[in-house]
């Protein structure tokens, strides 16, 4: 069986390039600088259900997304979580968020209606983001 | 500066002991079976600021707890994140859900006021999963 993008997914996101292991996906939203790691594994629905070895490697590029996230961004917090209510195909959120955005001091899920990314923009998202994972991303 | 839990984790969770890196709380919420994880670091706010050894324990810790509970309680999905937009330092939600729990499919928080346990329930939570950990918590 292949790993395939769960269609949800692939609706609401705009894929960035390829860690290692995971796709890096923009989700399409422009209310929140809001990304979105999936393990290219086909059946996952839990991190403790990849190798012991895909774990770490998820880690590393969580990590290094983060990171850099919440430099590039001056984020004053960074919310990362695997949730999968909706859509169970493993994929790891990395929002960054601010004390004055919309939502703060909530999560961000379920509150109002994403704000789609003009055409501009979300080159321009995409373009800033792939520059500062360059030597990372496929 | 040494490490000291923060006062709004120690209010609202009971201690149920230390992993190598983390201490782990259950949340005194007894609608979902909620845990979490805390690397016992001063000053930490972002995984990324840990340690790659840290980094790695924790992704360790939280892989094993994740797998006991979604065991044990035969979850429908586990909830991971890490959010800190109250409460800064850093701390891993790891929460049990069912297609028929109170909130599912949105997440946990903000959903209605937490239901404290009696102390029987805790008491009982507390062995269970304790006896499931007991190799690796001291």
């Amino acid at each position: 069986m292949a790993f395939q993008l769960h269609p949800r997914l692939q609706q609401d996101s705009i894929e960035l390039g390829q860690f290692n292991l995971s796709r890096l996906l923009l989700c399409n939203d422009s209310r929140y600088p809001w990304f979105i790691l999936v393990p290219q594994r086909p059946g996952i629905t839990e991190a403790f259900q990849l190798s012991e070895k895909d774990q770490q490697l998820l880690q590393q590029e969580s990590s290094l997304l983060a990171k850099t996230l919440a430099h590039y961004y001056q984020a004053d917090k960074m919310n990362i979580a695997a949730i999968g209510n909706i859509v169970p195909q493993l994929h790891i959120h990395h929002i960054v968020r601010y004390k004055n955005d919309i939502a703060w001091p909530a999560p961000v899920w379920g509150k109002y209606e994403a704000i789609p990314y003009s055409k501009a923009q979300q080159q321009n998202v995409m373009d800033q983001i792939k520059e500062k994972l360059v030597n990372y991303l496929r």
